[in-house]
């Protein structure tokens, strides 16, 4: 028995996951556009958002938020958290009371800094509420490669269930019950990429690379601790998996903003020529501003945040950060 | 007031230490290999294994153990692991009994499978043990780029004396008293390097391979705290600091033979052609009897060490780790 689910956001991982739960059982994705939605139910692809990949014949594609919603068993939240809000806001009439809705949104709510299942709790506060994240470029999980996430609910039974919904011989899910620290891990993960990044453009060592993403691992685990999750989930694929993927990955716009500031560019010149959004350089803001709230210290996240803001160079944020004292490693 | 510094060992890295410590305060290198130690007192200079690095005047480099150990009050034993014992049996007699040991060394004692720690309390029980590691690539330190490290000592005043002779401004020393955790993820880090290495060779995706260093990580984990260490140290400098760098770094030994073995080489080939060891090949065998004996399942080190072996090729190891079904992820 496989629930009916629906996938609210037709980007290119909310299709992905549709197309894996349409595999299984009825699946309803829901999107904005008139012309993903008509090729999706059309063509069997989205080329605007996941081009060249054929999508299976059973996944329906709706604008209707009262189709995709009134019959499903789960809900998926594909859409990015800046909007999390207001599209969850629509689907909220439909909603039946019981079921899981799962984020799988990386980011906070900008001005209120929420995460998303805090938002979900203000809107839906009876539904169990999880969350998806890990290593998972959508492009790789499509073509078949090998990957791993993990789910996190305060309901280890409904943590089992949702593993049972997205994992396959391929992409391993693994359960947890600590939903903030995955979405902390998630949400801030990117800071530390640009710190790599940065470290490539500069042109220090392998030593300082991995010194610098260590230590800053580090420092986003304790705010992580402060704000109530657990450490080894930073250690666990929600972050180091995460960060790892992106670090390495030529393709992470991050890791490019952290390079080409490290080179000494400027951010509205990489930016401009990038037509796309590194949402690092937002995050930098957020960490410090939850940082301040906790009484957590984040000299990484600091030293980063004035480089992305052209107050110092990334040469000057090297040496600014060798000049603190070091004292206990935990 | 600095201590007398007495560094067993004149490979690259004891030379590197040696070199720190003699810029402060009275410093000794012993070495085996005569033309080694004339280059050091007579040219300031080591060729061998240092090339292109001029030593300050101050050091002075000693055959005579009794020389150099004599007056010592730190003693930093830069010796591989299969020679430690016997380097510190020759040593034991001339060191006074307060006098703090530190182990650089990465590696276990083949056969009895000993942290250095271990073999160091057996021969003198009753000096304070103490191990310094992190990613340290000895060319970049002494170039001069920033890095980091851990040293580890049950005794914090003791931690902290060591962290003030070996920090400057750009070698960060960190403190921790989890000597267990910090020797046994410098030992066994390599496996998690091939493996790494392997997905390269192979060419599965970015996912793929943040998924292999993530669950590796956390079977090594698994395997240290059973062993008594603690799982905050695996996510630190020793741990995934040091792992980071090898995985990263082109110059990896680990990491080449992982990438050789993932594109179907063999074994005997790709050593061969090295002219050097690569210590990971016997650390997975190293792991898998320590993960028995402490009752620990490593799945990853189990694949690995049958690709090393020629039982099964990079691909099928793959394979094989995706059809275990994951729980929960800690």
């Amino acid at each position: 028995m496989r629930p009916t689910v629906a996938v609210i956001g037709a980007g290119s991982w909310g299709t992905t996951l549709a197309s894996r739960c349409a595999r299984h059982g009825s699946t309803t994705i829901w999107g904005l556009e008139d012309e993903v939605i008509e090729e999706i139910n059309e063509r069997r692809s989205n080329s605007r958002y996941l081009k060249g990949f054929e999508l299976p014949t059973a996944l329906r594609a709706t604008r209707s938020m009262e189709e995709a919603t009134r019959q499903a068993e789960v809900i998926v939240m594909a859409v990015p958290s800046p909007y999390f809000r207001a599209v969850l806001q629509q689907a909220a009439p439909f909603v039946r009371r019981s079921i899981p809705i799962v984020s799988v949104a990386k980011g906070l709510e900008p001005e209120s800094l929420l995460r998303m299942t805090e938002v979900i709790a203000e809107l839906l506060p009876d539904n169990p509420r999880a969350v998806l994240s890990g290593p998972n470029l959508a492009r790789e999980i499509v073509a078949g490669y090998a990957a791993g996430a993990v789910v996190a609910c305060r309901d280890a039974a409904v943590a089992e269930a949702l593993q049972g919904l997205f994992k396959s011989g391929l992409y391993r899910v693994y359960t947890t019950h600590d939903v903030v620290g995955v979405e902390v891990a998630a949400a801030l993960k990117n800071v530390v990429a640009i710190a790599a990044g940065m470290a490539d453009g500069v042109g220090v060592g392998d030593n300082t690379r991995a010194l610098v993403i260590t230590r800053g691992l580090a420092e986003l685990t304790r705010l992580g601790v402060a704000m109530g999750g657990e450490a080894r989930t930073f250690a666990g694929l929600a972050g180091l998996g995460d960060l790892l993927a992106t670090c390495m990955s030529p393709l992470s716009r991050n890791r490019h903003v952290g390079e080409q500031l490290g080179r000494g560019r400027k951010l509205e010149d990489i930016v401009a020529e990038m037509h796309m959004v590194a949402e690092g350089v937002h995050t930098c803001g957020l960490a410090l501003e939850l940082a301040k709230r906790h009484g957590v210290e984040m000299p990484i996240a600091r030293e980063i945040h004035r480089v992305v803001h052209g107050e110092i160079t990334a040469l000057q944020a090297y040496r600014g950060l060798v000049r603190r004292p070091p004292g206990a490693e935990t």
